[in-house]
């Protein structure tokens, strides 16, 4: 029986998450069996299970794993003595790199979460709410210390994000541009677009 | 047998895409039958034949629909003796208000076009890219007048189609805000972003 490839950067249950990610967003979570994973991982499929629990473990994995990662960089930039539009420049920088970077689990992330079970789908919600929240008080301070215009943050917030997630669709076309350029350009749109 | 409500600022055809894309976007074109299409109008199957011709004709009805709506609009607006910046200011708004006014639609042109059958899959394809195109242009001009930054025009331009697609969100949370401050600020914020 074939082996899963692992080396000594990347374990077997990492190389199942990636190619886990690229097929649900390949073929979306509801159409993706265990079966295709295991042709894509290039196992049988019962020795996928020696590694992972189930299917939905696997997308639990994934999209908890994206949003820890964004929490837990949000909560270290803001205990950084930097300005509030320093701080929201460091986390766009972070999300255009991640996107360019872990693209096929943050697609994940952002369109199967609606599948998590519960308690995992109320939890996921509740993490991304919970995020937003933590941008929009950065914002918040911001305008208070005329860092920024007075406008609502929740709308700056949807703007940035928004943004910033649009660059799933980058991955369609052939760019005449370096990734430095599309984040300084991007970073400097956004931000500049608020600053007093 | 129950007919299709309509009136007189309304078609029985009307009434059907709307109900497609309403059921396109919630179900998904692919899960969506006919028969779910005829209780949401609330008509036999069969009867529904007499205005339309099938699932894939009406997803091209809705594609084309919204497509060509703004790509009408922004060939308006290139002859206007504005200012690339008030041309792109009022490409935004009119981007922001479809999206809150025709947001089934929209959604269903965004996501669902995929499922386009050719030749109308590739039609729909160049025609988003031409849309894009004009927008480039639009700002390239703004650069070569000094309205905009020295900027890649095509960031600046998925930077602003991908914040005004956000809006998608949006409609997941009640908002303490008018549609007319979020128009507002989302415009200032991705113009002012890219504006010398």
């Amino acid at each position: 029986m074939a082996k899963i490839k692992s080396g000594k950067n990347i374990s077997k249950q990492e190389v199942i998450i990636r190619e886990a990610a690229i097929l649900f967003k390949t073929k979306g979570y509801s159409a993706a069996s265990m079966r295709d994973l295991a042709v894509a991982v290039g196992v049988e499929a019962p020795s996928l299970y020696n590694h992972i629990g189930s299917k939905s473990e696997l997308l639990q994995t994934i999209c908890f794993k994206v949003g820890n990662e964004f929490m837990d960089y949000v909560d270290i930039v803001e205990k950084q003595s930097s300005t509030n539009a320093e701080k929201i420049e460091t986390i766009i920088r972070f999300h255009i790199k991640m996107m360019l970077q872990d693209f096929n689990e943050i697609f994940v992330a952002n369109h199967e979460w609606k599948h998590l079970k519960e308690p995992y789908f109320t939890d996921f919600l509740v993490l991304r709410r919970n995020y937003e929240k933590k941008l929009i008080g950065l914002i918040e301070t911001g305008i208070s210390n005329k860092e920024f215009k007075s406008i609502n943050p929740y709308i700056a917030v949807i703007t940035i994000l928004s943004a910033v997630r649009g660059l799933e669709f980058l991955h369609r076309h052939k760019n005449n541009f370096t990734n430095q350029t599309l984040e300084n350009d991007m970073v400097n749109h956004l931000l500049n677009g608020i600053k007093q």
